[in-house]
């Protein structure tokens, strides 16, 4: 009789985030009446803003329950197209919009419709653990393309074109970068989906963080020509992280698999969620919502010079999303054995880098600025004493 | 310059359900003042019982809107682990249960921590046209196993036998089936446990429709032992459709696996349905859902009978679900063109054979009982009136 068989080899390829195992011992260490600064969370600490919630349960006081169409409420789509046109200056039309459970249902769609077995995916390394995992689960091989701050953290259309070979099917950016902040420039955007597009392939844009951009106009891939599929989220500008919705921009040739494909896996995204999520536009709301913008940029004013003041290399300084992507003062040999020890000794977690690639993770740590000046303030100065006790 | 590579192949294979066209259409009459009884709709026509509708209110009002651990509320675990208790009188730890998002994420999960590329997975047709596309999806290859109503369209021990193979990884049973509304007993899932243990493979059982069966104890795979995965959602009997939520249990040494997918693949089902479920298992709430199943029986009573006079053949009354699967009356040689012709001529939306497999697909359509008594009848006296006509 033979053995029962173990998981898939995609679920064993699948690793855990590291930062897991870190965030139930800092709930252990609580539980134990240690106080923990939280600097490894990546969810906005505010949360849904009122008139969302309000939306939310009008819905449900009005017995809306049932599942929508696959692709989503039309006048969630419809108000979508008017956020495009109104802060992008973008004509996207509504029928190209899918709503998604999360961005994550958005990035495992747009995996689903492009990527066949073997067909690789390039991504930037360091990058967020989930999106080459969607490449994984969906039999493709995720290709890293090692960037660093002399470019910024980002793939550059000259990285790309060198990067890109026979067996490519499609390049996945992020912008804002998680766990680095940057972002790509509009004109760099076009010229990568036109490398992608003379290659055959498509061009997978990351927009979670959109929205929560401090200086910059950021520029959206929504109206590129081409097979560009642009993610966006409810979750982290909108914040809506625990109600999972999320959009993908469809290219008209993939609309029709796509339907099917979301038919199929998801049936629906949550209605309770997008009845909520249509308030989201609505100019109070995102007077509300540009605020908390704000208090984020006050955040990474105050934690990049003192992170930097305390020996952490910060050489691009982060112009969204809530990370600070910090090389290791020097002394420190081990980002990951530095996270457990900042944790256990100076109440502290971040997340190490190994979470984000295979780029130099054991010098890098991601600092997440969703908690409130005090409490980054108290993070700081218990590293800063940790520093110098001379440990490291 | 190459041309722009099309859709994947798995998105090319994944057929758009026949009832969506039927669907729109019915929509088209509809909006032209055509009056359409709906026979076709796969979800309940209740809105979310007040208890559970309450509690959801009363978490958004509290600001449950964070996300959740990615295996879902511990508490709402505990809470099924509770249900399976008193319901079934099994000790399922709360631990193996994984709350989803929707019976679709449990499904998907599933498979993605089974399947490998080739892997073959063994399904009853007629069925559920999602479960072999989540075995697709992971680049498996769905087999159809051709059952009829000499085995009560189930997969029998006997069948699993003869067609599992080496390159077999899993059964998919579904209990009570979509669509036949047939059951499988409690010693069946127990010797096919066994069967597909003895080759190292997998059980997977689709307990999406439980609670909504009419006369007996509905058996759970739950408590068996082995690679024995059960599926379950809140979107049918509990009536929480369109809050996506749905649960897995998972055999203890596949665990880690779907506990790092999931975390992968949806970071967390939604936190707003999460809190309302917690009132689902509430013993008021369960009255309530009980009543409700009892209309269901009350339809299938009135409708069986009633369509079985019309020359419909209906070898094996449903036991459980809201569906009635049906051979069509002599003179109908194509479901297809009868079901648009019933939408066209009499005003019955009902779906075709063709959303459930290839077993003669042609002959059978089912009506789902998703109706109040009243439109039912209106319905039968159309068909009634449409198959006088001599039409067919």
């Amino acid at each position: 009789m033979p053995d029962l068989r173990g998981p898939s080899r995609r679920a064993r390829e699948i690793g855990q985030f590291h930062v897991m195992a870190l965030l139930a011992r800092a709930k252990e260490l609580e539980a134990q009446g240690r106080s923990i600064v939280h600097m490894e969370i990546g969810e906005p600490d505010f949360p849904t803003a009122r008139p969302i919630v309000e939306a939310g349960i009008r819905a449900l006081e009005a017995g809306r329950t049932s599942y929508t169409a696959a692709t989503g409420l039309p006048e969630l789509r419809r108000a979508i197209a008017g956020f495009y046109r109104a802060r992008y200056g973008l004509a996207v039309p509504a029928e190209r919009i899918v709503i998604t459970t999360g961005g994550s249902a958005a990035l495992l769609l747009a995996c689903a419709a492009l990527v066949d077995p073997g067909d690789e995916v390039l991504l930037a390394d360091p990058g967020y653990p989930c999106n080459r995992q969607f490449v994984r689960v969906m039999e493709g091989v995720p290709r890293a393309v090692p960037v660093d701050a002399a470019v910024e953290y980002q793939v550059t259309p000259g990285l790309l074109e060198r990067h890109w070979t026979p067996r490519t099917r499609a390049v996945l950016i992020a912008t804002p970068s998680n766990p680095t902040g940057t972002l790509v420039a509009a004109e760099r955007l076009a010229a990568m989906a036109a490398i992608a597009g003379t290659r055959g392939g498509a061009l997978i844009v990351d927009e979670t963080y959109h929205g929560l951009v401090y200086e910059d106009a950021c520029a959206s891939a929504a109206g590129l020509p081409g097979d560009v599929f642009a993610v966006n989220s409810f979750s982290k500008y909108f914040g809506m992280t625990g109600w999972r919705l999320g959009w993908l921009v469809v290219p008209e040739r993939h609309l029709a698999a796509v339907e099917r494909l979301a038919q199929n896996v998801y049936l629906a995204p949550p209605t309770p969620a997008q009845y909520a999520a249509l308030a989201a536009f609505e100019p109070g709301t995102v007077a509300l919502l540009d605020k908390r913008r704000d208090a984020f940029r006050a955040r990474r004013d105050y934690l990049v010079p003192a992170l930097r003041a305390l020996g952490f290399e910060i050489p691009v300084a982060p112009r969204g999303a809530f990370y600070v992507y910090a090389g290791c003062p020097d002394g420190v040999a081990d980002s990951f054995a530095f996270s457990r020890e900042l944790l256990e000794e100076a109440g502290v977690a971040v997340t190490p880098g190994a979470d984000f690639g295979a780029n130099a993770p054991q010098r890098h740590v991601r600092f997440a600025y969703t908690n409130c000046l005090e409490k980054l303030a108290e993070g700081v100065a218990r590293i800063a004493a940790f520093l110098d006790t001379g440990r490291v």
